[in-house]
């Protein structure tokens, strides 16, 4: 498979993508699903203002005992190993069983995948969990396609998105879920077909929480559309970065990149998709 | 009881509360109360920093072993069940038993207490330790006033503040806390006075923990007048939604509003309290 | 000793100081260190967000079973005890052992060290495993060098950086670290030699984390020079102070006041570090 880097526009597509995430978004917005987020410290504050911030309502619960009165009514759940114990992974594990037995999709975000022979367990064992989607950055999707530890520098990615749409492509067939590579392009892909989402600054790699938020995006998307995972997985990744272009224009740093990115994923409007998004069949 | 919603100003009562809004703002800022904080993972940064730009001093601290040593030295406690698990419930009790044993007041959040059997019962477990102010929002006070697991959204309200007078006045009565009960108008009762708060933007429910950190605000205001816990009450939750309105003309969105809203928490004089509190009697 | 106060600019040495600021924060900014933090949940946002604007690669991983994989990877650790418990001390104590038998330098903030007995005793425990720097606050440094408990203001100061100095030296000759007061001025001591930082602005003390964040930055600072630790440690505190003093040029109030922070020390160029920097010998 070989990258387009410059993709040509086919008008048709182009539209029909925008359409397509102007849909979702405005759906969000006026269902305003509850998303179960388990996820790491760092990322609590801005996973749950980007939810607030798309017309979602995020709910930061983890703990087992009241898993099983709440998982079930969620829209969706994400789960996020960022900051990962032995203490919260049965939890992780008890919520994904309880959407997958409800018919909720759920998101895993396998954060440094490969950092440790624990971490890169614990994410395996949530891939046989049945997520609908899994996004990572490309080091993290490589780690978990070949399963194996290695050195990493943390959760910062040491592989472009591009390096990991391979090991994407087996993930997803062997796991069964869509897996969205983040990177200077999102790379999307079922297995078979590969989408890229353009959108996005690389700043946006300065704040940190920026990519367990997106992935909470993604939960919040796909919960109105369980019939389109790729299409709605694509369409969050691409809304988010169209928010991080228009924060750029006013951003001095990632400090006030990151006001202006939620700001502007609020204020978001139809005009402003059409014009922005950047959505494309790679393959 | 009816809600007056075209309440009318009454200039004696209007002027009183302005001053004993301002009054405690003023003395919170003089004297710095230090305000221990149990709370959620996903607040804690925005109520560390809405205490400190009120005045007071934060410390969040939760472990059990420590307890005895430092709540009885706080001026008032925070007890917030948002990421409530099994581990953090024992300390949040034994730290309400040492506040009250103390003689220091204490107030729960209890977030979205009907979201499943064990956490109801934890926050019903911990209105027996005679918190001196209980505030949430429609939903939550329904829930503990009634002991009843309903279908919520989550930690978002599916109920307005004004539909919960009656729960917050039953719960009151109960349990001998003052009662607050937040939405388009907060409220507040004792069981029998009903007094509304008249202050903030619809905004500030799209930005995550605003609802806990005006929480931790009442437990500074009360920590500096603990003879007039109703009106201290009713003080923070007007001034928290006077920062907001001046914050709210300064805002883009969301996150600029959170931004702005602090800094006007800190930049607040008499004459922005005086032309802004709109607290009434409603009963 | 006498802390000057009007200190007398020496032109070559504030010209030494001010090279060495710049050449560690742009070594920093080149080789990205890996820094994990093993921290209080008040801070994480801020700190990773910090580490970040830096140009270094924030990894907060906190569980047991991953610290013999990961730890000897990183670069240098911070352990920050703010929300101590029991279930996160063994591993603050095994990353700091891994830390060390790596040779990686290590940091310790003793956050608010004479709160409680166990605290104390935690806190000297960790001192045990030989820091390489300690960052405190005035009342935090006296503390652990008397190594006794005293009433404090919970995590904020009621010392001045300066009433810590002889305290700083004695915990310096006792542990071997080198010793940080933050204060009015920040005081960096080896046991012998004392160095005055005199950047910074008084409202960063009303952002929360601002010291927990330093305390990363100065783990950034020291893994990237670990033969000038005292020099790296001032560099850190410096540079951190010097981002205050830009930001508070455009600041409005504390949360405006740390989204510029941020900026400014991305942006942080030679000139300006040459123009702000303020470091000065002491003794």
């Amino acid at each position: 498979m070989e990258i387009k880097s410059n993709y040509k526009e086919e008008a048709p597509e182009a539209i029909m993508w925008s359409q397509k995430a102007w849909a979702l978004l405005s759906t969000v917005r006026s269902q305003s699903p509850l998303i179960q987020c388990i996820t790491n410290f760092v990322s609590m504050d801005l996973m749950a203002n980007t939810l607030l911030s798309a017309g979602a309502s995020p709910a930061m619960l983890h703990t087992l005992e009241e898993l099983p009165d709440f998982t079930p009514q969620v829209h969706a759940l994400c789960v996020n190993v960022g900051t990962l114990s032995a203490g919260w992974l049965p939890a992780m594990k008890l919520a994904a069983e309880l959407a997958h037995k409800s018919g909720k999709p759920w998101v895993l975000d396998p954060v440094a995948a490969g950092a440790s022979g624990f971490r890169l367990k614990a994410c395996l064992e949530l891939v046989e969990l049945k997520p609908t989607v899994i996004r990572g950055n490309g080091s993290e999707i490589i780690a978990l396609a070949k399963a194996s530890v290695e050195p990493t520098k943390g959760v910062d990615s040491s592989h472009e998105s591009t390096d990991a749409v391979e090991s994407a492509k087996s993930l997803a067939q062997a796991s069964g879920a869509i897996v969205a590579v983040s990177g200077a392009v999102d790379i999307i892909t079922d297995g078979k077909r590969v989408v890229g989402a353009h959108n996005g600054v690389a700043m946006m790699t300065k704040i940190t929480a920026t990519g367990c938020s997106v992935t909470a995006l993604i939960a919040a998307f796909i919960s109105v559309d369980q019939s389109h995972v790729l299409e709605a997985t694509a369409s969050a990744l691409s809304v988010f970065g169209i928010a991080g272009e228009m924060g750029m224009k006013m951003a001095n740093g990632p400090a006030s990149l990151r006001m202006h990115l939620i700001d502007s994923l609020y204020g978001i409007d139809e005009a402003c998709v059409f014009s922005h998004a950047k959505i494309t069949s790679l393959s």
